[in-house]
C-alpha cells in the first residue's frame, strides 16, 4: 500500500484529539470507514491516476466515454456504501457526521482528485434535493444517488454567465404538474458541467439554474430571478430527456472528470421539475455551492498533501551532494540539505495547515445548529475554498522543485498533481469572487462571524500563553489578527466605490491569520498530549516545528499584503485601460 | 501577425532609450534584425506552438525525430543568419552586441520557447569553442554551428550527478593526438541533454564534462578534476561516434526540445577532443552556463510576457459582470473590473521587470571588459536566472486566472505557457543552487559587485529625487537595499555552518530589490522623455504606474523574507529528519 496519501496519525490527531469527532460519532464506526477509505483509495483510485490523465474522456454520438477503471473504482465506492455514509438512516445511510465523510473523502481526493469529483458532486446534489425537494423528488432522484447508482451535477455557468450568474439565460417555461412537482420545459446552454455526461452511472441528475418565463415574457433580471430545476438525463419513463452533449472541454489536468457543454432543449425543451418555488434557486444552490467550496478546498489540500509525501519519499532516497565543507565520501540523501528541509517544511506547513482548515470547517458544518458555528462557517467558507487552493498548489510546485528535473517528467506524479490542482482557484468561484464574498457579504454586511472568530482565537492565545515552547506566537497572532480586523473596519468606513479594490490581498492576509491560528491551536494541543511513544513524541515535535515555521516564515507576509489594503492603494484599481495598451 | 509577443515600443524603449544600444551598434542594423525576428517568430515559431506540444519527439533505432515544423522554422532561422549574428565578421557574423541578440531571441522564446532552445544552445556552444578552442576546433566545429548547419548541446548532468557536478563519472582516457587536438575515448552516461539527438541538423556538437583517467587510474576528486571535451555525433570521417540515445525524457512542457539520456562509449569509447587543458572544464563550461542562465531568465521573461499580452487581449474581449452597483445594461469587458486590473498590472510589473533585468544583464555582457560591469554581471547572473523564472511563471499563473475556466483548457495557450515555464527554476541550476551562488560566491567571497550595484542604485535614487511623481520611491529603495546589504554582512559575520540556511529567501529579497531598482530607473527615464504622441504619453504613464505598483505591492515583501534571514532562523535547517516522518 502506498504511503503517499494522508498520514493516518496526522488525520487521527486532527479528527479525534483536535476536533473531538468522538463526541458526535462512534469511534469504531469512523475508524472502520477511514480504514476502508484508505484501502480503497490506494487500491482503486491511485492505481489509475496516470491512466485517466492520458486516456481522456471521449465524445461519440452515444455520449461521453470515461476511462474504464474510473467506472470500476466508483462501483466499489458505491458497493461499500460511501455515497450514503453521510445520509440519515431513513435514506439508507450511516448518519455519519460531515467531518467523518470529509476525512474519508480526503483519501480519495489525494489518490485521484478527478475520479473523486463524481461522488463529491453526487452527494452534494443529493443533499440539496434531500433538503429542499419534495418527498417524491427525494425518493425518485436523491435515493438512487445515495445508492451510488445515479450521479449528480450542478449546472450553473453558461458561456456568457460564469462569475456573473445574474446573466443566466436558460429559460424555463411552465409545463404542468405531475407527481414530481411543477414541471417546466428548459432551453439554454450550460458550460463547464463536471460529469455532465459519462457512461458510469445509470442516470444523471442535473441541478439546473434557470429563469422562469412563460411565452414571450422577458427573463427576470438579477440573481433573484434564478430558480432551480431537477433535470434528469433519463426521464421517469426511461426515455432520454432533451439534453445534448455539445462538446467536451479539454483541460490541462483534472482530466478524468468529463467536463461538458450541455445544450438543453434543442428540440422539445428539456423537462425539469422545480425545487421549491421560483426565485429560490440561488439560495438553494448556495447549499450545494458552499459544500462544494469546502470540498474544493479539501481536494486541493489533499492533492498538496500527496505531493508533500511524495517529495519526502524522494528526498529520503535521492542521493546528491554532501554536507557543507565535506569533499569526500558518499553522497547524502537530499533531505539532509537545509534548503531541501526548508522546502519540505514549507510544504508541511501548507498542506497540514490546509487540511486542518478544511476539517475545522467540516466540523462547523456538523455544528451548524449553533448560531456561532454557523456564522463562523460562513466567514471561513471563502477562506476554506481559497487558501488550500492557493497553497496546495504552491506545495505541489515545491514538490516538483524537490524532485528537480525528474519532477518535471511524467515518470513521476508531482507534475500531474500540480496540473490537477490548478483548477481549484477557478471553479466554484474564483479567488476574486471569494475575496468579494469574504469582505463584502461575510465581514462588512454581516460581521457576526468576526466576533466568534476573535473569541476562538483569543482562547487559543490564552492557552498558548502558558506554554514556554510557544512563547511569542500568541502575541504575534494577536497582533496580526488585530490588523486584519481593523483593516476591514477601516475599509468599511472608507469610500464605498473602492472597498473592493484590494479585496484579494485582504483575503490573502485573512487566510494566513486563520491558518496561523489553527497551527497555534494544533501546537497547543500537541504539547498537552503525553507522548506514548517515540513516534508520537516526534509527531508532536513535528507539529510544533511546523507551527513555529509558519509563524516565523509565513505570518510576516500578512503585513506586506495589508500595507496595500490599509493604504487603500488605488494604483491598480484606477489604472486607465491604456496602461495595458 | 499576432500581437501577443513582446511589445515593440517597450523593447525599443529598453534597448535604445534605457540601455543606449545605439552607442555600441548601428541602429538601422539592429532595427532590421529585430523586425526580421518579430516576423519570423510570428510566422514560423508561433505557428507550431501547440503542434510541438502534442507531437512530442519520438525515438526510433535511427534516432530522435522532431515535429517537422521545428525543422522548417530553424532552417529559416539559419537562412536569415540568426545563428551567426552575434559572432565576429571573421566567423561569418554581423558582430552584433549580445544585447541585440538577446532582444532578437526574446521574440523567438516568447513565440516558442522549446524551438528556440536549439539555437540558444548552439550559439552558446559555438561561443565557448570560439573562446577556448584551437583554430582547428573553431573551424571544424564552431563554424558549422554558426552557419546553423550543426547544432550544439551541453552535457553536464549524469543520473547520479545533477546539482553535484563533482560526482561526474564520465571517464576520458587519452587516445593520442590529431589535427583537432588531444584525443580521448569517453565512457559514461549523460542525463537531461537538451537537443541530445534530433533529425534537424547535419551534425551535433556535444560539449561534455568528464574526468581524465588513464587505464586503472581512479577519477580525480571534486569539480577541479573536470575537463571539457568536444564529442560530435558524426566524426570528421563521416562515421557515427559511439554515442547511443538511451532514452527520451517525457516532460510536462517544453516538449519540442528533445531531452535525452546519452550513453557514451557503449562499445569502443566515444571520441572527443579536449578543450584547453585537463582540469579547466568547469571554468570553461561556466562561460556557457552563465550565458545559458541569462538565456533561461530571458526565455522565462518572454514566456511570461506572452501570457500577459494574451490575458490583456482576453480581458478586453471577455464580457462578464457590471461595475459595482450597476444592475442592468450590457456586461462589460472584464478589464474594467478592479481585481482584473490588479492581475494585469501584477503581470506587467513582473514581465516587463523581468525583461528589463535580462536585457540589463545582456548589456553588461557587452561591457565585460569593464571590471565594474563584469563584477556586477557576476552578482546579477543568479538573479537574472532566477527572478524571471519565478515571476514569469507566476505571471503565467495569473494569466490563467484572468482567463478563468477557459485558461484551464488546451483551447488557449496560457496553460501551455505555464507548463513550459515551469522548467526554468530547475535547469541550468535550481533556485537553491543560484541562492548559494549569490550569497556565497558573489557576495561573501567576492563582494566587489555589491559596491557597483550600490553606486548604480544610488545614482538612480538621486535622479528620482528630483521627480515629484516618484516621491517616496527612492527612499523606499534605499531602505530596502540597506537591509539587503546589511543582512548579508551580518550573515557573513555569523556562524559559518548556518550561513546558507536561508539563502533562498535571501535571494528572493535581493531579487525584488534589484527589480525595484530597475523599475525606478525605467520610470525616471520615462518621465524625462517628452512624449511625442498620445500613445507615447500613455506608454510613459503605464511604466510609471507599474513602477509604483511594484513599490506599493511588491517591495514590502522584502521585509517579510529578510525577517527570516536576519533572525538567522534555524527552524527549517535544524529540523530533524523525523519532522517529516
Amino acid at each position: 500500500m502506498s504511503h503517499s496519501l494522508i498520514v493516518r496519525q496526522d488525520l487521527d490527531f486532527l479528527l479525534h484529539d483536535w476536533l473531538r469527532l468522538d463526541e458526535i460519532a462512534d469511534r469504531a464506526t469512523v475508524d472502520a470507514v477511514i480504514d476502508l477509505s484508505e484501502r480503497l483509495a490506494n487500491d482503486q483510485f491511485l492505481t489509475h491516476y496516470k491512466q485517466a490523465d492520458v486516456e481522456e474522456p471521449t465524445l461519440t454520438p452515444e455520449g461521453v466515454h470515461i476511462c474504464p477503471p474510473i467506472r470500476e473504482a466508483l462501483k466499489h465506492y458505491a458497493d461499500l456504501g460511501l455515497f450514503s455514509a453521510g445520509f440519515s438512516e431513513e435514506l439508507g445511510g450511516l448518519n455519519l457526521p460531515y467531518l467523518a465523510c470529509a476525512a474519508s473523502f480526503a483519501y480519495f481526493a489525494a489518490a485521484n482528485l478527478a475520479t473523486s469529483a463524481y461522488p463529491m458532486l453526487t452527494v452534494a446534489n443529493a443533499r440539496l434535493i434531500a433538503t429542499f425537494g419534495t418527498e417524491a423528488q427525494v425518493q425518485h432522484f436523491a435515493v438512487p444517488e445515495i445508492e451510488g447508482r445515479w450521479f449528480g451535477t450542478m449546472c450553473l455557468s453558461e458561456p456568457q454567465a460564469g462569475s456573473s450568474l445574474a446573466d443566466v439565460r436558460t429559460r424555463a417555461e411552465p409545463d404542468g404538474q405531475d407527481d414530481l412537482g411543477a414541471r417546466y420545459r428548459l432551453v439554454g446552454n450550460k458550460m463547464w458541467i463536471s460529469g455532465g455526461d459519462q457512461d458510469v452511472s445509470e442516470n444523471i441528475v442535473h441541478l439546473v439554474l434557470a429563469k422562469v418565463a412563460a411565452g414571450n415574457e422577458a427573463l427576470p433580471v438579477g440573481t433573484e430571478g434564478l430558480s432551480l430545476f431537477i433535470v434528469p438525463k433519463y426521464l421517469p419513463d426511461g426515455t432520454r430527456n432533451d439534453i445534448a452533449i455539445a462538446g467536451l472541454n479539454h483541460k490541462m489536468g483534472y482530466r478524468g472528470t468529463a467536463n461538458c457543454l450541455l445544450n438543453l432543449g434543442e428540440t422539445t425543451g428539456a423537462i425539469g421539475w422545480i425545487v421549491g418555488q421560483p426565485g429560490q434557486g440561488l439560495r438553494q444552490m448556495f447549499q450545494m455551492m458552499n459544500e462544494a467550496r469546502i470540498s474544493v478546498g479539501l481536494g486541493a489540500a489533499a492533492v498538496g498533501y500527496r505531493g508533500y509525501r511524495l517529495s519526502v519519499g524522494y528526498a529520503n532516497e535521492r542521493l546528491q551532494g554532501r554536507p557543507a565543507g565535506v569533499r569526500n565520501g558518499p553522497q547524502v540523501p537530499i533531505i539532509e540539505h537545509s534548503d531541501v528541509k526548508r522546502m519540505l517544511l514549507t510544504q508541511k506547513a501548507y498542506v497540514e495547515g490546509a487540511l486542518a482548515l478544511c476539517l475545522y470547517s467540516a466540523r462547523l458544518v456538523d455544528d451548524e445548529d449553533n448560531a456561532d458555528s454557523a456564522n463562523l462557517l460562513g466567514l471561513l467558507t471563502p477562506i476554506t475554498k481559497t487558501w488550500p487552493s492557493e497553497y496546495g498548489l504552491l506545495a505541489n510546485d515545491i514538490a516538483i522543485q524537490v524532485h528537480g528535473g525528474y519532477g518535471y517528467t511524467r515518470d513521476f506524479d508531482v507534475e500531474q498533481l500540480w496540473r490537477d490542482n490548478r483548477l481549484n482557484t477557478i471553479h466554484e468561484g474564483t479567488t476574486g469572487i471569494q475575496a468579494g464574498d469574504l469582505l463584502g457579504r461575510k465581514i462588512l454586511r454581516d460581521g457576526t462571524g468576526m466576533k466568534v472568530l476573535e473569541d476562538r482565537m483569543s482562547a487559543t492565545v490564552d492557552r498558548a500563553a502558558a506554554i514556554e515552547q510557544l512563547s511569542g506566537l500568541g502575541a504575534a497572532l494577536g497582533t496580526a489578527w488585530a490588523r486584519v480586523r481593523d483593516t476591514a473596519a477601516k475599509l468599511g468606513a472608507g469610500e464605498a466605490a473602492h472597498i473592493f479594490d484590494n479585496a484579494t490581498p485582504y483575503l490573502w492576509a485573512f487566510g494566513h491569520v486563520v491558518v496561523g491560528w489553527l497551527w497555534l491551536d494544533q501546537a497547543v494541543l500537541a504539547l498537552q498530549k503525553n507522548a506514548a511513544s517515540e513516534a508520537e513524541a516526534q509527531f508532536i515535535a513535528g507539529k510544533v516545528r511546523a507551527a513555529r515555521f509558519f509563524f516565523e516564515c509565513e505570518l510576516p507576509k500578512v503585513d506586506s499584503w495589508l500595507a496595500v489594503v490599509s493604504a487603500a492603494s488605488t494604483v491598480a484599481a484606477r489604472a486607465p485601460l491604456s496602461t495595458f495598451q
